[in-house]
C-alpha cells in the first residue's frame, strides 16, 4: 500500500511537471512589440492559435488552406467622429496611461479601451469635410482590486475624467482574465488529483471560465469565477466530454483556488466517438457530397461601397459600422434617401446588441450558476471570431477587422471579424400578376436583394450569428442565429428506460451519458431610433375588437386599431400578447406625410420567448432587462448596456428595469427602443455533436415614412443583365 | 330639360351597346377544340389575356418579352398513384360525364373535377414497378340549381357514386363563374347609369367577383354574389380607384343583377397619377437603377431531379409535388433519408394549403361581407398565375404546369404556375469557431442551401406566395409571402387633419381619398404528419416555472419540460401563450432513438397573429379553423378543407372546428396537424400603390427524429467548386 501511495504521488507530480511546463510555455504574457501584434491570427499572445489539440484519428479528409487576408492597420487614421480607436491612438492612450500616477503601481488591467463617441448634438451636427471632433479614449481599469474610469483626451494627452469606487459589479473580463483562469486550477494539488482519479491524462484537459453570477454574500467584494473541465481526448468537441461536478471557484484577481467542489465521480466521462465535427477528421466514405456548387454571382461586382473603411453605401441606405468588443457590431446614423426628394432621411442613431442573458435550467450545484451575460461578461465583439469566407459569408463577401486592446492596452487587430455582402435567395420584393378574371395580362415581379452585415460570436460552446440586414424597401431585419455546441453535463445514464422521471433530468438524453440541458437565449438590442430627426414619440397601436350595435351591420364585430401615445417609460413597457395585440411604432409627430399621417418606423416582433423565472431569482434580477419585450427610455448616454455597464456579478441594480422604472417623459423626446429576442431551447439529438442554426428575427419597418412604396421603380431582371458561369472545374 | 334628358338617354344607350359588343366578342365560351387549348396563356377562351386596358401614358420603357416556356401535356400519362388527372384522363372524364343522364340536361358547370386519392393504405404499400392504382376522377359538378358529387372509375368508363342535395355551402367558383359575373351588371341600366352618372366611360370599367359569405336567411338557397367595380381609366391598377359605395348582388346561377346598393355618390373616385406599378409605364428617369446584377448560379446545374413528372428528388429530400385547383402546391409522400441507416423515412404524407380566411374590418354597407375564403371560394390553385422567370423564381429554377378542366370539362394548361428551385442566400448551415481562451485554431462553417417550392396565387388584387422550403438538416419551413395591391375604399378627405375621429376611419388614409382598410389574413395548412410510419401521437411539451425549495439551490426558479400526450382533439386545440409557452411534437410512440427518446417532428410557429373576431359573429363562424392556431384530428379523407368542402356560403357547419369538437381519440392514431398562420394587417403609405412583400412561416423540425446532426458530414465551400463567372455584357 504504501509503495503504490508513493508511486502515485510520484506519477501525479510528474505529470503536473510536465502540464504546467506546457503551459508556461504557452502562457499569455503582455507583448513588448506592437508592430508585430497587428493580426490576432498570427502574433498576439494571447491569441495565437497554437493547437493544442493532439488528435488520435487519422485525418483522411484534407481540408484546403483558410483564405486569410492581412490588411496593415498601423496607418489608418480617424475620417469619422464615431470611427473606433486606431491602433495609432490606442498607443498613445497606452503611452498617456503609462505615465498616468495610477499606472505606476505594478498590476493593472485594462477591461476596456474604447471611442468616447462624442455628444450626440456634435454628431449629428458633423458633417464630411469638416474638422474631425475632438477624440477621447473611455478606458475602464482594474488597479490592485479596484474599478476605475478614466477619459483621455486624445488631443491634449491628459486624463481628464478619472472616477472610481462607485460601482456595483466588475466590468467585463479581459481575454486574459479567461485565459489565465483557464489554466489557474493546475496549480492546485486537489485539483490535479482529482483530474488524474477521474482517469484523464492532463495533457487532454480543457477547461472554461463561467461567469459566477451574483447570488448573495459569498460573492460580494470579490471578482470570482467557476472553472469546469473536459477531456479533448480524441476530439476536438471537449464540450461533449465534461468531467461532471466538477467545480472550481477562483478569484479573478489573484487567480488563486478558493474552492473546489466535486461531486461527480460516479459519473462518467462520455465517449468522444461521433462528437467530432472538423472535416479534416470525417471518414471520406462518411462525406455527404450531395449538392452541386451553388454561389451567389455578382459579374459587375457588388453594390456596396465602404468608404473610409467605416461609412457604408449600398443602394437607398448610408450607414457608420464599426467592430465594438463589448456589442460586437455597431450601426451608426442609418439614413435612408427617400425616393420623391432624394433626400438621405435619418433612420437609426445608433443600433447595437446591448446584452444577452442565457439561463440555464438546473438548479443543482454545478450548474445554478449558468446564466450568462455573453456582451456585459464576456464581450461580444471579443468572442466574435475570424469568419471562414465561403462558408460564413458568401463570395463577394468584404470584410471589416477590430482593432481591440489587449489587457495591457497593447492594441491588436481581429481579422475578418465582420463581413457585408450583398444577398439574393430567390425572394420577391413585390409582385402582382392579373387573373383572368379581369383580363389583363400582367405579370410583374421584383427580386429582393438585401444587404447583411454579419459577425458570429463564438462565446465558448455557443456560436451568435448576428445580421443587420437592410432591404431597399427601408425594412431593417435584425437577426440572430444559434449554432455551436451545446452544453451538455454528464450522466451515468445511457438509455431514458434507465430513468426513473424524464422531467427531473434537467434536459434530453442526446447520446450515453450525455445530456443537454434546457436553457434560454435572450438577446437584447439597442436602438437609438431617430426618425427624420431626434424627437420621437413610441405609440402603441393597440388592435381591438369592436362590437357593432345591433341593427348596425350582419357583422357583429370588427378590429379597430386605437393609437396610445406613451407619455412615460411605464407606458412603455410592453409584454406581447397573441390575443391582445398591437403594432408598436416610433414616430415623429412633428413631420407627416402629404396625406397627414405622421412618420414612422414600427418594430415588427418575429417569434420569441420570454423569460419565465422568477422575477425574484437572482439571475432574473441581473437579466430583469426580459422582463419586457419592449421598452422606451429617455436617450442617457450612460443607459446603453441593458445589464449594466459592470454587469459582472452585478446584483440587478442598473438595469434596463431599473431605469425603466424611473418613469420618465418619452413623448416628442430623443428615445430609445429596445428590444428583446428570445428562444427556448429544449435539446434535441439532431443538437449534437454540433446544432443546425436556429434563427429568430424581428424588424424595424418603415410606417408612412414614405409617401408611398420606395421600390416601385427598381427594375425587374432581364436574361442579359445576369451572369454567364461556367464550373470552375471546366475552366 | 326634356331634349337634354333624352340626349342622356341616347348617349346612355349607345355607350352600352359598344360596351356589350365589346364584352360578347370577348365572351367566354367553351371551346370546341380540345387540342388547341393546351397553353391557358394563349389559347383557352377564358384565360386568353386581352389586354383591354388602353393605357393614356406614354410608354418610355420596354420591358423585354417574357419568356414562355411550353410543354405539350397532350401525351402525359401518370405513373404514381398521386399523379394529377391528365389532359387525356381529363378528356376522358369529359366524355363519360358526356353520355351520363345527368348531363343530358342543357345547363351544367363542373366545378371541380380532380384525381380522387386512392385509399392511404394502398398509397403507402404502392412501390414504383408496382401497377398503377386504379384511376378515379372526384367531380364537382352544378346542375339546374343543385350540387351533385360524382365519382368517374377511369378504368370502367363507369359513375360509381352520385351524391346530392345534402350540402350546406356550394362548390367553389369556377373561372366561367368569376368572369360571367363581373360582366353580368352590364346587362343592369340602373347599374350602367350609375356608372356613368359617376363620370366613368363604360369602357374604362373593371368589375371584381366578391364572395357574399353568409348572413342569414338572405343568402340562404341562393347561389350569391356581389360584384363591385373599379375605374381603370389612366392605370393598370384599377384597384386603387375604386367607385365607392356601389354594390351589386348577382344570382351567380342565373347571372342576373338581384339588388343594387348604391351609397357613395358623393365620393369622389381617386386619381389614377401614381397608381400604376407596370415597368413599362414608368418615367425613364424614375428609374431606381441602384444594383449590380446578382443572381445564385449554380455552373453545374441544380441538384434536384423531377421523375416522372412529379416526384422530386433532392439531397435528402424526397417527395411528390403537385399543383392543385383549390389547393395550389400539394406535397405528398415527403421522405428524408437517415444519415446513418440510408434508409429514406416518412415525414408526411401530404401537405397543403387547405383554405385561407381574410375577413375586412369595416362593418359598413359596402365592406361587411368582404370576409375571403380564397381557397373554397375562389380555388387558391385556380388562381395561380404563371410565374416570372428571372424574378420571381431565379435562374435555375423549374417550372412545373398546372392541368385543370374548365366548368364544361374541357383541360387546360397553366404554364409556369410552380416553380422549384434551390436557393442560398448567404445563410449558414451550423458553425463553430473556437475561441482564444481554448487555444486551438477552429472555423468550421457549412453554407445553407435549401430547396424550395413556390407558387403565387394572385386572388383578384391581393397575391400570396407560398414556399415549401426544405433543408438538409430535415426542417420544412412553410412560409408565405404577402405582396400586390390592397383592396381600397374610396372617401372624401384627402387629409388627416379634415378627420374627425381616424379611429373610425376603419384604415389608414394611404393616398388623397383612398383608405387602406384594416384586414386580417389566415393561412391554415393541413400537415398529415407520419414520422415512420401513420400511428403518431401529439405531445404538448410544456416549458413549466418550477420554484426550488428552500435551501435546495441558491436559484428561485428554472424550466421545467412536462410531456401531456394528447388523449382526444380537445386536448390538441392549442392557443400560442408567450407566458405559458410549449413545443408541439408529432411523435411515432413505437419508435425509439438508440438512447431512448420517441422520435419526431416539431411545429415550430413564426410571428403570428390571432383572430378577434367574436365567435358568434357570422364570419367567424365559417372561419372557426382560426380560432386555436394547432389542431390535430385523427386522419379521415373527407376531412381536408378547414372551411368544409362546400365553403362557398357555408354557415361554419363543416369546418376543422366543429370535427374537432367530436374530440375523437388521437393518441397513437394516423393523425393530421393544422397550422395556422395569421396576420394583422393595418395598411401604411408604403404599401401603396403596391404592397412590398410581408412575409411570415412556420417549422416543421426533427426533434429527436434522428440520432445526431444529418449534416454534420456535408463538406464546406472551397474556392475551386465555385463557378468563374462573366457579366454577360463583356461576353
Amino acid at each position: 500500500m504504501e509503495a503504490r501511495y508513493l508511486l502515485r504521488v510520484l506519477i501525479f507530480f510528474l505529470s503536473v511537471a510536465v502540464v504546467l511546463f506546457f503551459f508556461v510555455v504557452h502562457l499569455p504574457y503582455a507583448p513588448t512589440n506592437t508592430s508585430e501584434l497587428l493580426d490576432c491570427a498570427t502574433n498576439s499572445p494571447w491569441c495565437t492559435s497554437k493547437n493544442r489539440l493532439q488528435s488520435k484519428q487519422t485525418n483522411i479528409l484534407k481540408e484546403p488552406p483558410k483564405p486569410t487576408r492581412h490588411r496593415n492597420h498601423k496607418s489608418d487614421t480617424p475620417h469619422h467622429p464615431l470611427d473606433p480607436l486606431t491602433i495609432q491612438e490606442l498607443n498613445k492612450v497606452r503611452s498617456i496611461l503609462s505615465s498616468h500616477e495610477l499606472f505606476q503601481l505594478s498590476a493593472y488591467a485594462l477591461h476596456s479601451v474604447e471611442l468616447e463617441e462624442p455628444e450626440k448634438p456634435l454628431v449629428l451636427k458633423w458633417k464630411k469635410g469638416d474638422r474631425l471632433l475632438p477624440r477621447r479614449a473611455s478606458v475602464i481599469a482594474r488597479v490592485n482590486g479596484r474599478t476605475h474610469v478614466l477619459t483621455v483626451d486624445l488631443g491634449t494627452g491628459q486624463v481628464t475624467v478619472h472616477e472610481t469606487g462607485l460601482h456595483y459589479g466588475y466590468p467585463m473580463m479581459t481575454i486574459e482574465d479567461m485565459t489565465t483562469a483557464t489554466l489557474a486550477p493546475l496549480a492546485n494539488a486537489d485539483f490535479n488529483r482529482t483530474i488524474i482519479q477521474r482517469g484523464i491524462d492532463l495533457a487532454d484537459l480543457a477547461c472554461l471560465p463561467i461567469s459566477t453570477g451574483w447570488y448573495g454574500k459569498a460573492e460580494e467584494n470579490r471578482r470570482l469565477i467557476k472553472v469546469q473541465c473536459y477531456s479533448m481526448e480524441g476530439t476536438a468537441n471537449f464540450y461533449m466530454r465534461p468531467i461532471e461536478g466538477l467545480t472550481v471557484l477562483l478569484d479573478l484577481d489573484t487567480k488563486r483556488v478558493v474552492e473546489i467542489s466535486d461531486k461527480g465521480r460516479d459519473i462518467p466521462i462520455p465517449k468522444a466517438a461521433n462528437t467530432d465535427y472538423r472535416y479534416s477528421v470525417q471518414e471520406f466514405n462518411q462525406v455527404m457530397n450531395i449538392l452541386n456548387p451553388i454561389s451567389i454571382e455578382q459579374p459587375k461586382g457588388p453594390s456596396f461601397t465602404i468608404e473610409d473603411q467605416h461609412l457604408v453605401k449600398w443602394a437607398n441606405w448610408e450607414f457608420h459600422l464599426k467592430p465594438d468588443a463589448r456589442a460586437g457590431v455597431v450601426i451608426s446614423r442609418a439614413k435612408v434617401r427617400d425616393p420623391d426628394t432624394g433626400e438621405q432621411r435619418d433612420v437609426m442613431y445608433k443600433g447595437f446588441t446591448s446584452e444577452l442573458f442565457v439561463p440555464y435550467m438546473d438548479p443543482t450545484d454545478a450548474w445554478y450558476f449558468k446564466t450568462y451575460m455573453d456582451a456585459g461578461e464576456y464581450g461580444f465583439g471579443l468572442q466574435a471570431m475570424a469568419l471562414d469566407p465561403l462558408n460564413d459569408c458568401p463570395r463577394n463577401a468584404y470584410y471589416m477587422d477590430g482593432v481591440f486592446a489587449a489587457a495591457d492596452g497593447t492594441p491588436y487587430v481581429r481579422s475578418n471579424m465582420i463581413c457585408v455582402f450583398e444577398s439574393y435567395g430567390g425572394d420577391i420584393g413585390w409582385r402582382h400578376s392579373e387573373s383572368p378574371i379581369t383580363g389583363m395580362d400582367i405579370r410583374e415581379a421584383r427580386p429582393k436583394v438585401t444587404l447583411v452585415i454579419r459577425m458570429a460570436a463564438s462565446v465558448a460552446n455557443y456560436d451568435y450569428i448576428v445580421d443587420w440586414e437592410f432591404q431597399t424597401d427601408g425594412l431593417i431585419r435584425i437577426k440572430v442565429g444559434l449554432s455551436g455546441i451545446l452544453m451538455v453535463k454528464g450522466t451515468p445514464y445511457d438509455n431514458t428506460d434507465q430513468i426513473p422521471n424524464q422531467e427531473d433530468l434537467h434536459g434530453t438524453l442526446l447520446s450515453e451519458n450525455v445530456i443537454g440541458v434546457i436553457h434560454d437565449h435572450y438577446v437584447t438590442f439597442y436602438l437609438d431610433m431617430d426618425i427624420d430627426g431626434s424627437d420621437n414619440s413610441f405609440v402603441d397601436v393597440n388592435i381591438k375588437r369592436q362590437l357593432t350595435s345591433p341593427g348596425e351591420s350582419p357583422r357583429r364585430s370588427y378590429l379597430k386599431a386605437v393609437r396610445n401615445v406613451a407619455k412615460t417609460e411605464k407606458d412603455a413597457q410592453i409584454k406581447l400578447k397573441l390575443y391582445d395585440p398591437s403594432e408598436f411604432h416610433v414616430i415623429n409627430p412633428s413631420k407627416k406625410t402629404r396625406v397627414g399621417n405622421p412618420v414612422g418606423y414600427k418594430v415588427v416582433p418575429g417569434g420569441t420567448a420570454a423569460s419565465l423565472l422568477d422575477h425574484e431569482d437572482p439571475p432574473q434580477k441581473r437579466g430583469a432587462f426580459t422582463n419586457n419585450q419592449i421598452w422606451v427610455t429617455p436617450y442617457n448616454q450612460n443607459e446603453q448596456w441593458a445589464g449594466g455597464l459592470f454587469a459582472y456579478q452585478s446584483q440587478g441594480e442598473d438595469t434596463l428595469a431599473t431605469w425603466s422604472e424611473r418613469d420618465r417623459p418619452i413623448e416628442n423626446k430623443d428615445i430609445v427602443l429596445w428590444y428583446t429576442l428570445g428562444f427556448h431551447h429544449i435539446p434535441c439529438q439532431e443538437d449534437f455533436p454540433i446544432m443546425p442554426t436556429v434563427s429568430s428575427s424581428f424588424d424595424l419597418k418603415p410606417v408612412n415614412f414614405f409617401e408611398s412604396n420606395p421600390i416601385l421603380r427598381i427594375p425587374p431582371n432581364v436574361e442579359k443583365d445576369l451572369p454567364v458561369c461556367k464550373s470552375a472545374a471546366s475552366v
